[in-house]
Protein backbone atom coordinates (compact mmCIF):
# COMPACT_ATOMS: atom_id res chain seq x y z
CA UNK A 1 0.00 0.00 0.00
CA UNK A 2 1.37 3.33 -0.57
CA UNK A 3 1.78 5.39 2.48
CA UNK A 4 -1.22 8.14 0.99
CA UNK A 5 -2.91 8.97 3.87
CA UNK A 6 -6.26 7.77 2.72
CA UNK A 7 -5.20 4.48 1.46
CA UNK A 8 -7.99 1.97 0.97
CA UNK A 9 -10.11 4.51 1.98
CA UNK A 10 -11.83 5.44 -1.20
CA UNK A 11 -14.59 6.97 -0.55
CA UNK A 12 -12.61 10.05 0.50
CA UNK A 13 -11.22 10.12 -2.41
CA UNK A 14 -14.25 10.79 -4.56
CA UNK A 15 -13.84 14.77 -3.61
CA UNK A 16 -10.15 16.28 -3.93
CA UNK A 17 -8.71 17.15 -0.62
CA UNK A 18 -9.15 20.25 1.22
CA UNK A 19 -6.63 22.50 1.17
CA UNK A 20 -5.67 26.05 2.36
CA UNK A 21 -4.19 27.66 -0.56
CA UNK A 22 -6.20 30.38 -2.42
CA UNK A 23 -8.74 27.83 -4.04
CA UNK A 24 -10.10 24.14 -3.30
CA UNK A 25 -9.11 22.66 -6.30
CA UNK A 26 -12.05 21.25 -9.01
CA UNK A 27 -15.37 21.48 -7.52
CA UNK A 28 -17.61 22.83 -10.54
CA UNK A 29 -19.54 20.27 -12.24
CA UNK A 30 -19.13 20.67 -15.72
CA UNK A 31 -19.58 18.65 -18.95
CA UNK A 32 -16.55 19.64 -21.25
CA UNK A 33 -16.43 20.14 -24.93
CA UNK A 34 -17.01 16.31 -26.89
CA UNK A 35 -17.49 14.87 -23.37
CA UNK A 36 -21.18 12.98 -21.82
CA UNK A 37 -20.84 13.48 -18.35
CA UNK A 38 -19.86 15.59 -15.87
CA UNK A 39 -16.46 16.50 -14.47
CA UNK A 40 -15.18 18.34 -11.79
CA UNK A 41 -13.56 21.74 -13.01
CA UNK A 42 -11.65 24.20 -10.91
CA UNK A 43 -12.75 27.59 -11.61
CA UNK A 44 -9.73 28.90 -10.42
CA UNK A 45 -7.43 27.27 -13.29
CA UNK A 46 -9.96 25.55 -15.32
CA UNK A 47 -8.08 22.49 -14.51
CA UNK A 48 -10.72 19.45 -15.51
CA UNK A 49 -10.36 16.67 -12.78
CA UNK A 50 -10.92 13.17 -14.89
CA UNK A 51 -11.58 10.68 -12.69
CA UNK A 52 -11.80 7.15 -12.94
CA UNK A 53 -11.83 3.88 -11.07
CA UNK A 54 -8.79 3.14 -8.74
CA UNK A 55 -6.98 -0.31 -9.37
CA UNK A 56 -5.79 -2.19 -6.24
CA UNK A 57 -3.59 -5.12 -6.49
CA UNK A 58 -2.78 -7.50 -4.35
CA UNK A 59 -2.20 -10.96 -3.20
CA UNK A 60 -2.88 -13.94 -1.01
CA UNK A 61 0.37 -15.43 -0.46
CA UNK A 62 1.44 -18.64 1.19
CA UNK A 63 4.66 -20.21 2.57
CA UNK A 64 3.06 -23.95 2.77
CA UNK A 65 0.12 -23.56 4.33
CA UNK A 66 0.52 -20.73 5.72
CA UNK A 67 -0.74 -17.55 4.51
CA UNK A 68 0.72 -14.17 4.75
CA UNK A 69 -1.02 -10.94 6.60
CA UNK A 70 -0.61 -7.54 7.70
CA UNK A 71 -1.72 -5.48 10.47
CA UNK A 72 -2.76 -2.44 9.67
CA UNK A 73 -0.53 0.62 11.10
CA UNK A 74 -1.91 2.95 9.48
CA UNK A 75 -6.04 3.96 9.25
CA UNK A 76 -8.48 3.00 8.23
CA UNK A 77 -9.10 -0.38 10.38
CA UNK A 78 -5.52 0.31 12.05
CA UNK A 79 -3.89 -2.56 13.39
CA UNK A 80 -6.70 -5.20 11.83
CA UNK A 81 -5.19 -7.84 9.59
CA UNK A 82 -5.28 -7.69 5.64
CA UNK A 83 -3.53 -8.51 2.35
CA UNK A 84 -0.59 -6.96 1.37
CA UNK A 85 -2.36 -4.61 -1.24
CA UNK A 86 -2.68 -1.38 -2.07
CA UNK A 87 -2.98 1.20 -5.31
CA UNK A 88 -1.51 0.35 -8.79
CA UNK A 89 0.82 3.06 -9.14
CA UNK A 90 1.48 4.94 -12.90
CA UNK A 91 3.53 2.96 -14.83
CA UNK A 92 2.89 -0.16 -13.09
CA UNK A 93 1.74 -3.64 -14.41
CA UNK A 94 -0.19 -5.04 -11.74
CA UNK A 95 1.32 -8.28 -10.96
CA UNK A 96 4.35 -5.95 -10.50
CA UNK A 97 2.06 -3.91 -8.18
CA UNK A 98 1.62 -6.61 -6.19
CA UNK A 99 4.91 -7.76 -5.70
CA UNK A 100 5.80 -4.02 -4.50
CA UNK A 101 2.78 -3.95 -2.04
CA UNK A 102 4.18 -7.35 -0.72
CA UNK A 103 7.44 -6.19 -0.18
CA UNK A 104 6.41 -2.67 1.09
CA UNK A 105 4.30 -4.30 3.81
CA UNK A 106 5.79 -7.00 4.61
CA UNK A 107 9.39 -7.38 2.86
CA UNK A 108 8.17 -10.41 1.24
CA UNK A 109 9.75 -11.74 -1.75
CA UNK A 110 6.47 -13.46 -3.90
CA UNK A 111 6.31 -15.50 -6.95
CA UNK A 112 2.86 -14.94 -8.46
CA UNK A 113 1.59 -17.73 -9.60
CA UNK A 114 -2.34 -16.82 -11.12
CA UNK A 115 -5.07 -14.18 -10.71
CA UNK A 116 -7.39 -15.31 -8.47
CA UNK A 117 -10.29 -12.62 -8.41
CA UNK A 118 -11.61 -9.52 -9.75
CA UNK A 119 -13.37 -8.18 -7.22
CA UNK A 120 -15.57 -4.38 -7.55
CA UNK A 121 -16.63 -2.33 -5.10
CA UNK A 122 -18.64 0.28 -7.61
CA UNK A 123 -19.58 2.67 -4.32
CA UNK A 124 -16.05 3.18 -3.60
CA UNK A 125 -14.91 2.91 -7.45
CA UNK A 126 -12.64 0.28 -6.72
CA UNK A 127 -10.97 -2.66 -8.81
CA UNK A 128 -9.20 -5.10 -6.77
CA UNK A 129 -6.90 -8.00 -8.57
CA UNK A 130 -6.16 -10.51 -6.09
CA UNK A 131 -2.97 -12.80 -7.23
CA UNK A 132 -1.92 -16.02 -5.95
CA UNK A 133 1.11 -16.20 -4.53
CA UNK A 134 4.40 -18.25 -3.00
CA UNK A 135 6.82 -16.35 -0.92
CA UNK A 136 9.66 -17.21 -2.01
CA UNK A 137 11.22 -17.46 1.45
CA UNK A 138 9.95 -17.28 4.94
CA UNK A 139 11.45 -14.40 6.09
CA UNK A 140 8.98 -11.40 6.42
CA UNK A 141 8.71 -8.38 8.42
CA UNK A 142 6.71 -5.23 9.52
CA UNK A 143 6.96 -2.57 6.56
CA UNK A 144 6.35 1.19 7.36
CA UNK A 145 2.51 0.30 7.15
CA UNK A 146 2.55 -2.27 9.18
CA UNK A 147 2.53 -3.05 13.22
CA UNK A 148 3.13 -7.03 12.36
CA UNK A 149 3.31 -9.31 9.82
CA UNK A 150 2.99 -12.79 10.12
CA UNK A 151 1.95 -16.19 8.33
CA UNK A 152 -1.14 -18.22 9.26
CA UNK A 153 -2.64 -21.38 9.28
CA UNK A 154 -6.21 -21.80 7.80
CA UNK A 155 -7.27 -22.33 11.36
CA UNK A 156 -5.60 -19.65 12.79
CA UNK A 157 -6.92 -16.72 10.88
CA UNK A 158 -8.25 -13.74 13.44
CA UNK A 159 -11.74 -13.29 11.38
CA UNK A 160 -12.93 -11.39 13.78
CA UNK A 161 -9.89 -8.67 13.06
CA UNK A 162 -9.75 -8.69 9.27
CA UNK A 163 -9.69 -5.42 7.82
CA UNK A 164 -12.09 -5.38 4.66
CA UNK A 165 -14.58 -7.72 3.36
CA UNK A 166 -12.38 -8.52 0.29
CA UNK A 167 -9.91 -9.98 2.27
CA UNK A 168 -12.08 -12.55 3.54
CA UNK A 169 -13.39 -12.97 -0.11
CA UNK A 170 -10.01 -13.19 -1.17
CA UNK A 171 -9.02 -15.92 1.73
CA UNK A 172 -11.95 -17.77 0.87
CA UNK A 173 -11.58 -18.27 -2.14
CA UNK A 174 -8.31 -18.79 -2.14
CA UNK A 175 -9.15 -21.92 0.30
CA UNK A 176 -12.00 -23.14 -2.24
CA UNK A 177 -9.70 -23.74 -4.96
CA UNK A 178 -7.13 -25.43 -3.37
CA UNK A 179 -4.41 -27.04 -5.44
CA UNK A 180 -6.49 -26.32 -8.62
CA UNK A 181 -4.41 -24.23 -11.55
CA UNK A 182 -6.46 -23.68 -13.68
CA UNK A 183 -9.93 -21.52 -12.92
CA UNK A 184 -11.84 -18.84 -13.45
CA UNK A 185 -10.81 -15.66 -11.62
CA UNK A 186 -13.49 -15.07 -8.67
CA UNK A 187 -15.78 -12.21 -8.73
CA UNK A 188 -17.80 -10.45 -5.63
CA UNK A 189 -19.60 -13.37 -3.80
CA UNK A 190 -23.50 -13.10 -4.71
CA UNK A 191 -25.16 -10.87 -2.55
CA UNK A 192 -22.03 -9.21 -1.01
CA UNK A 193 -21.63 -6.39 -3.92
CA UNK A 194 -21.12 -3.50 -2.01
CA UNK A 195 -20.15 -4.27 2.06
CA UNK A 196 -16.64 -3.20 2.08
CA UNK B 1 -15.47 4.41 -25.24
CA UNK B 2 -16.65 7.19 -23.54
CA UNK B 3 -16.65 10.28 -25.66
CA UNK B 4 -13.75 12.01 -23.83
CA UNK B 5 -11.64 13.64 -26.67
CA UNK B 6 -8.28 11.41 -26.08
CA UNK B 7 -10.03 8.34 -25.03
CA UNK B 8 -7.80 5.27 -25.85
CA UNK B 9 -5.17 7.93 -26.51
CA UNK B 10 -3.37 7.60 -22.98
CA UNK B 11 -0.09 9.58 -23.93
CA UNK B 12 -2.31 12.78 -23.58
CA UNK B 13 -3.20 11.60 -20.42
CA UNK B 14 -0.16 11.37 -18.54
CA UNK B 15 0.04 15.60 -17.92
CA UNK B 16 -3.26 17.62 -17.42
CA UNK B 17 -4.82 19.32 -20.37
CA UNK B 18 -3.89 22.80 -21.25
CA UNK B 19 -6.39 25.22 -20.49
CA UNK B 20 -6.71 28.57 -21.31
CA UNK B 21 -7.51 30.19 -17.42
CA UNK B 22 -5.92 31.81 -14.97
CA UNK B 23 -3.37 28.70 -14.61
CA UNK B 24 -2.49 25.71 -15.97
CA UNK B 25 -3.44 23.30 -13.29
CA UNK B 26 -2.00 20.53 -11.21
CA UNK B 27 2.02 21.06 -12.84
CA UNK B 28 4.60 21.18 -9.68
CA UNK B 29 5.92 18.12 -8.86
CA UNK B 30 6.00 17.35 -4.58
CA UNK B 31 6.20 14.96 -2.73
CA UNK B 32 2.70 15.52 -0.19
CA UNK B 33 3.25 14.79 3.61
CA UNK B 34 2.81 11.10 4.01
CA UNK B 35 3.00 10.14 0.60
CA UNK B 36 6.40 8.58 -0.79
CA UNK B 37 6.37 9.51 -4.39
CA UNK B 38 6.35 12.89 -6.24
CA UNK B 39 2.36 14.19 -7.57
CA UNK B 40 1.37 16.53 -9.22
CA UNK B 41 0.07 20.09 -7.64
CA UNK B 42 -1.28 22.99 -8.63
CA UNK B 43 0.46 26.03 -7.38
CA UNK B 44 -2.69 28.22 -7.99
CA UNK B 45 -4.97 26.51 -5.38
CA UNK B 46 -2.73 23.65 -3.60
CA UNK B 47 -5.09 20.57 -5.22
CA UNK B 48 -2.87 17.63 -5.18
CA UNK B 49 -3.76 15.27 -8.05
CA UNK B 50 -3.11 11.51 -7.72
CA UNK B 51 -2.87 10.07 -10.89
CA UNK B 52 -3.33 6.23 -10.98
CA UNK B 53 -3.52 3.80 -14.20
CA UNK B 54 -6.63 3.81 -16.00
CA UNK B 55 -8.75 1.05 -16.53
CA UNK B 56 -10.06 0.23 -20.34
CA UNK B 57 -13.05 -2.71 -20.09
CA UNK B 58 -13.88 -4.37 -23.64
CA UNK B 59 -15.08 -7.50 -25.15
CA UNK B 60 -14.95 -9.71 -27.60
CA UNK B 61 -18.26 -10.34 -28.24
CA UNK B 62 -19.50 -12.97 -30.96
CA UNK B 63 -22.53 -13.90 -32.86
CA UNK B 64 -22.04 -17.46 -34.00
CA UNK B 65 -18.88 -18.01 -35.19
CA UNK B 66 -18.72 -13.83 -35.83
CA UNK B 67 -17.32 -10.93 -34.10
CA UNK B 68 -18.38 -7.61 -33.91
CA UNK B 69 -16.00 -4.90 -34.63
CA UNK B 70 -16.22 -1.09 -34.63
CA UNK B 71 -14.51 1.35 -37.33
CA UNK B 72 -13.73 4.33 -34.72
CA UNK B 73 -15.02 7.57 -36.31
CA UNK B 74 -12.47 9.35 -33.16
CA UNK B 75 -8.69 10.04 -33.19
CA UNK B 76 -6.27 8.24 -32.02
CA UNK B 77 -6.72 5.44 -35.10
CA UNK B 78 -9.68 6.83 -36.92
CA UNK B 79 -11.10 4.81 -39.38
CA UNK B 80 -9.34 1.67 -38.17
CA UNK B 81 -11.46 -1.25 -36.07
CA UNK B 82 -11.58 -2.15 -33.05
CA UNK B 83 -13.35 -4.04 -30.57
CA UNK B 84 -15.98 -2.20 -28.20
CA UNK B 85 -14.11 -0.93 -25.44
CA UNK B 86 -13.33 2.02 -23.07
CA UNK B 87 -12.90 4.13 -19.95
CA UNK B 88 -14.64 1.89 -16.90
CA UNK B 89 -16.11 5.23 -15.71
CA UNK B 90 -16.94 5.75 -12.07
CA UNK B 91 -19.16 3.73 -9.82
CA UNK B 92 -19.44 0.87 -12.30
CA UNK B 93 -18.33 -2.61 -12.20
CA UNK B 94 -16.07 -3.95 -15.77
CA UNK B 95 -18.24 -5.90 -16.64
CA UNK B 96 -20.90 -3.42 -16.57
CA UNK B 97 -18.14 -1.05 -17.90
CA UNK B 98 -18.12 -3.37 -21.08
CA UNK B 99 -21.93 -4.06 -21.77
CA UNK B 100 -22.23 -0.14 -21.79
CA UNK B 101 -19.56 0.38 -24.29
CA UNK B 102 -21.04 -2.21 -26.23
CA UNK B 103 -24.07 -0.37 -26.38
CA UNK B 104 -22.37 3.10 -26.76
CA UNK B 105 -20.31 1.89 -29.86
CA UNK B 106 -22.01 -0.73 -31.87
CA UNK B 107 -25.74 -0.32 -30.15
CA UNK B 108 -24.96 -4.10 -28.91
CA UNK B 109 -26.74 -5.62 -26.21
CA UNK B 110 -24.12 -8.71 -24.95
CA UNK B 111 -24.05 -10.74 -22.11
CA UNK B 112 -20.14 -11.58 -21.02
CA UNK B 113 -19.35 -15.04 -20.55
CA UNK B 114 -15.76 -15.04 -19.14
CA UNK B 115 -12.77 -13.20 -18.56
CA UNK B 116 -10.66 -13.17 -21.86
CA UNK B 117 -7.64 -11.61 -20.72
CA UNK B 118 -5.46 -9.01 -18.75
CA UNK B 119 -3.33 -6.37 -20.63
CA UNK B 120 -1.37 -4.26 -18.80
CA UNK B 121 0.83 -1.19 -20.98
CA UNK B 122 2.82 0.39 -18.17
CA UNK B 123 4.26 2.80 -20.74
CA UNK B 124 0.60 4.24 -20.72
CA UNK B 125 -0.20 3.82 -17.46
CA UNK B 126 -3.39 1.53 -18.79
CA UNK B 127 -4.42 -1.79 -17.63
CA UNK B 128 -7.20 -3.37 -20.05
CA UNK B 129 -9.95 -6.22 -18.94
CA UNK B 130 -10.94 -7.98 -21.76
CA UNK B 131 -14.04 -9.84 -21.43
CA UNK B 132 -15.89 -12.49 -23.77
CA UNK B 133 -19.35 -12.28 -24.58
CA UNK B 134 -22.16 -13.40 -26.76
CA UNK B 135 -24.44 -11.01 -28.98
CA UNK B 136 -27.66 -11.37 -27.46
CA UNK B 137 -29.42 -10.11 -30.79
CA UNK B 138 -27.60 -9.77 -34.12
CA UNK B 139 -28.66 -5.90 -34.78
CA UNK B 140 -26.00 -4.02 -34.24
CA UNK B 141 -25.37 0.08 -35.36
CA UNK B 142 -22.98 2.49 -35.57
CA UNK B 143 -22.75 4.09 -32.39
CA UNK B 144 -21.32 7.87 -32.15
CA UNK B 145 -17.98 6.72 -31.83
CA UNK B 146 -18.19 4.33 -34.79
CA UNK B 147 -17.98 5.06 -38.33
CA UNK B 148 -19.30 1.24 -39.18
CA UNK B 149 -20.00 -1.94 -37.30
CA UNK B 150 -19.95 -5.19 -39.02
CA UNK B 151 -19.56 -8.86 -38.03
CA UNK B 152 -16.91 -10.66 -39.11
CA UNK B 153 -15.84 -14.21 -39.14
CA UNK B 154 -12.25 -15.18 -38.86
CA UNK B 155 -10.89 -14.89 -42.12
CA UNK B 156 -12.73 -11.50 -42.57
CA UNK B 157 -10.61 -9.90 -40.31
CA UNK B 158 -9.47 -6.94 -41.53
CA UNK B 159 -5.97 -7.25 -40.01
CA UNK B 160 -4.02 -4.50 -41.32
CA UNK B 161 -6.70 -2.08 -40.37
CA UNK B 162 -6.94 -2.77 -36.71
CA UNK B 163 -6.46 0.13 -34.27
CA UNK B 164 -4.29 -1.30 -31.53
CA UNK B 165 -2.38 -4.05 -30.67
CA UNK B 166 -4.18 -5.27 -27.72
CA UNK B 167 -7.52 -5.79 -30.63
CA UNK B 168 -5.26 -8.18 -32.51
CA UNK B 169 -3.60 -10.03 -29.03
CA UNK B 170 -7.35 -10.65 -27.68
CA UNK B 171 -8.92 -11.85 -31.38
CA UNK B 172 -6.21 -14.38 -31.16
CA UNK B 173 -6.17 -14.91 -27.47
CA UNK B 174 -10.25 -15.75 -27.96
CA UNK B 175 -9.30 -17.82 -31.40
CA UNK B 176 -6.86 -19.40 -29.44
CA UNK B 177 -9.26 -20.70 -26.57
CA UNK B 178 -11.87 -21.91 -28.89
CA UNK B 179 -14.72 -23.30 -27.00
CA UNK B 180 -12.70 -23.51 -23.45
CA UNK B 181 -15.28 -22.65 -20.95
CA UNK B 182 -12.28 -23.19 -18.06
CA UNK B 183 -8.93 -20.88 -18.55
CA UNK B 184 -6.67 -18.80 -17.02
CA UNK B 185 -7.14 -15.22 -18.42
CA UNK B 186 -4.56 -14.19 -20.81
CA UNK B 187 -1.80 -11.46 -20.55
CA UNK B 188 0.31 -9.66 -22.75
CA UNK B 189 2.13 -11.79 -25.20
CA UNK B 190 5.40 -12.33 -24.67
CA UNK B 191 7.93 -9.89 -25.72
CA UNK B 192 5.03 -7.51 -26.68
CA UNK B 193 4.74 -6.42 -23.46
CA UNK B 194 4.64 -1.95 -24.84
CA UNK B 195 3.72 -2.05 -28.24
CA UNK B 196 0.44 0.09 -27.80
Amino acid sequence: MCARPDAFNMSAMSLPPKTPSVGNGPRVETIPEGDDRARLMCPDCGFIHYENPKMIVGAVARWDDRILLCRRAIAPRLGYWTLPAGYLELNEAPEEGARREAWEEAYAKIEITSLLAVYDIPRLSQVQLIYRARLIDESVKPGAESQAVALFEWGEIPWSEIAFPTVRWALRHDRELGDTEIFTPRTNPQGETDLT
